[in-house]
């Protein structure tokens, strides 16, 4: 394996899959695609400007897209694309090995 | 699933593999215990101040033992332990979809 050449694609996801709120927005998706009202409705504590910047990045990345559908008023919804829904295996894993083996749910 | 106590743990883990280095150096020791220098060598872009601060890190959050052998000199190893090694799932899953998806290799 080239150490060298892994590290940075790897940082590269953390990045993207780090950022506060991320994971959770990532796994309220995997239930299809969304209004964002309905995403709040499962994430409260986090506020309409931390979604809309998250949504934003998501999009730029090419995880989410963004679908406009012309009715009165106008519905958005959000979706993951093929390569956000891979990250299931990435998400659910990271998930898993938390519920095991953080005891602290405190944030540091 | 309660999204309120997922967060945190979530994040804590993020914490934890998300710093630079880390996930080579765990990928590292995958291949069994290693003393400071075998471990170095194979991620030689890493200084040494960085190794030990990442290792002491490691070590505080017990995914990684550090044997201390009386010999003549000293010998030291690292070694997961078994929270350590479970972190092999979380590892391999994100380094394959950064594989997968991420085109740019630069660290933004």
């Amino acid at each position: 394996m080239d150490y060298n050449t892994m590290c940075p694609k790897y940082e590269v996801t953390i990045d993207i899959i780090g950022k506060k709120w991320t994971g959770l927005i990532i796994r309220v998706l995997m239930g299809g695609a969304k209004r964002f009202k309905d995403i709040k409705k499962q994430i409260p504590e986090m506020s309409d400007r931390m979604l809309t910047e998250r949504m934003k990045e998501l999009e730029n990345v090419g995880i989410v897209v963004r679908h406009v559908y012309p009715e009165t008023p106008v519905r958005i919804e959000y979706e993951l694309t093929e390569k956000g829904q891979s990250l299931k295996t990435v998400i659910n894993s990271i998930q898993e090995w938390s519920e095991q083996w953080v005891g602290d749910c405190q944030v540091k």
